[in-house]
């Protein structure tokens, strides 16, 4: 189905149902009943409003109610999901007796609508295989990994064009917004998580950098209003502070994280001080990380580092700190593994991992870099690269 | 609690959440626990990672896990859910024996996890309360949707000053993007339903009005993207095309939809015969419109009126129909009411119906317009007043 996909596209997209199935059939699965945008997605190689119902074995069945133009083997135009049972059985596909449901996106009412379609069988949770699914990229998606990663570093070195003395964070915001959309980005980034929200990335000038968030991020800034607080503060960005972008690249759906650190003017000697210590524990990390290595060993030794450079007070925030230096990317920030504390997450190749840690110096603002890796056989490879440097405006 | 908010405002919060407590004590139930963000900006005016619990009488509680410095009265930093029973045990306050949760936002997961926190206790939908509340603005709430549709409509006025001819549907939307967060747009929209999702609003020009889309927008358009199909599908705007720009304003966290449809170069004449239809159509509803009114005579009247022009073919969509005439507006898009099909509403005064009779002309594009009304005793009030005529660019 969905003609707009290239072939070689479609060829991806099955590789990735295969690897799938092969999960269900560990699982002893007999099927998995998909909803959720991201998944849909994943999945099929592009976003409807229906579900998709993989069995552990055989061809998918796309069940579609909006848009209703999509055609081919195996789409079903429906008006509500009650009829998927007796669109599968005519089709000679027994109904599942254990179903994987997406536990951890579908709502509650959704939940009890979806698992009343195959009465007596046993529903368990999708949603820990899918995301581990995702985490680890096809040869597709690594290609389109690259290809985002590339152009959002480049994007980043015109970011200085557009400033001007005396603008706002907003201003200067809203000139990058502008760059990265000229520059083909789609905007609107996904997110994982009901409780996270954002726009199209953050910038975080002087003291905002420090500003306790609502949400899971690395820094959050306090936003412009509690309505949104995230991100930029409509504060001036003036001499001696730092200035942290963190805007990611979305060019195909796929989203690669780059942050870089901006100054207003020269900084104190610290923010320098500091600002290399990240570089360093960037470096640090992505000469670990191999295939096999345990994440929360990675931001073990990031503490370390920065507990060595005398900063850990200021490491990943001052008064709320995060609780890891890096994340999983691809179609939702975040996506698995976890560089944090918790992290039961071992590397595995394939893996896109952003990097990321950040300091907050007082008096100064926020420093350090992001950059996302690809985890591959060797060893971890920067997609984003660019001058780590603080750039000076 | 919540320092940055204004007296006044954490005033209309206070009356929000007694209107709820009435609505909790008819129903019998002895609380409600919030943890959706549109929730809990509602209910708290702000948005935090954490949960509210509002028992039938007295204060509320604020269980917040980030950020870290949100401090006041009733206000508790926890790390986990778990940890809210024993919290309002210490407080004095029983343990509900019937309780509401966000059934219809609440992920199946968080709704277990919460529903565990009072054994034995009966667990009631409360989506449908909340959304009703949400649905009747109150006074601080209709303030801000009037300060926001007024901002929208000067904003709208200087689209055109933003294009340039020969560009595409995509480089206008960059402008005009620039333009609404230059006039103070937050940016990021908020949406109804795990299955929308939106950027900043859309532009569609010429054919893409027609495209049929995998949301439930009054029309859609393709996107630029499998990953993203919404809005903008890269096309230039050629002589003879019509264009739509559906772009809600969004600067207080309260949202106003207003469309306006533009022209390169004159269109043919059934195209303008159209678009008188589409003002016909607001205007009938606006007059018709009371407290009282049922929502769905609204939507029957539109399709009447389109029948009677000749022109129920191309009302809401060709290929693809949209099966309702407005919607409720506010926090998110789209709120309660519906004027559609099958909506069971009435309008009550303090209502906020956005209502967009749209037509989509072969051979054209999509015509018409769409305004925010409040529905007051004395019927529906254009909170987003600017010239519906066709403009020419």
């Amino acid at each position: 189905m969905f003609k707009t996909l290239s072939p070689e596209w479609l060829d991806d997209l099955a590789v990735r149902r295969k690897n799938l199935q092969a999960a269900l059939s560990v699982q002893r699965a007999d099927g998995v009943l998909v909803a959720h945008p991201v998944n849909l997605l994943y999945l099929t190689g592009r976003v409807y409003c229906g579900w998709l119902y993989l069995p552990v074995e055989g061809s998918p069945r796309y069940f579609v109610r909006r848009p209703n133009d999509l055609t081919g083997e195996g789409v079903f135009q429906v008006r509500k999901p009650e009829q998927i049972p007796e669109m599968l059985q005519a089709e000679g596909l027994p109904l599942p007796k254990t179903v994987l449901l997406e536990n951890q996106e579908l709502t509650y009412w959704d939940w009890m609508r979806l698992s009343a379609l195959f009465p007596g069988a046993e529903v368990v949770d999708g949603s820990s295989l899918l995301r581990q699914a995702r985490a680890v990229k096809s040869a597709g998606e690594l290609s389109l990994m690259r290809r985002t990663g590339s152009r959002q570093a480049s994007l980043i070195d015109q970011f200085a064009s557009v400033y001007e003395p005396g603008m706002t964070d907003q201003a200067w915001m809203i000139e990058i917004f502008r760059l990265m959309m000229q520059g083909g980005s789609l905007g609107h980034l996904r997110v994982s998580g009901s409780t996270m929200e954002t726009f199209i990335g953050c910038i975080l000038a002087g003291p905002n950098g420090a500003a306790p968030s609502p949400y899971d991020y690395a820094l959050g800034g306090c936003g412009l209003s509690p309505a949104l607080p995230v991100g930029q503060a409509g504060i001036r960005m003036e001499p001696g502070m730092s200035v942290m972008v963190d805007v990611p690249g979305n060019f195909y759906g796929y989203l690669t994280d780059c942050s870089r650190t901006f100054s207003i003017g020269p900084l104190p000697e610290r923010a320098y001080a500091a600002h290399r210590v990240s570089i360093a524990i960037e470096r640090a990390i992505a000469e670990a990380g191999k295939p096999g290595t345990p994440c929360v060993a990675l931001y073990e030794m990031a503490l370390e580092m920065a507990a060595q450079a005398g900063l850990a007070d200021c490491f990943m925030g001052t008064r709320q700190k995060a609780q890891f230096v890096g994340h999983g990317t691809g179609l939702v920030i975040n996506e698995w593994p976890v560089l944090g504390a918790r992290s039961t997450h071992r590397l595995e190749a394939g893996m896109c991992v952003a990097v990321e840690p950040k300091f907050v110096i007082e008096g100064v603002g926020p420093v350090g870099v992001e950059d996302t890796f690809v985890v591959t056989p060797d060893g971890m490879r920067n997609i984003t690269p660019c001058d780590p440097a603080i750039r000076k405006l």
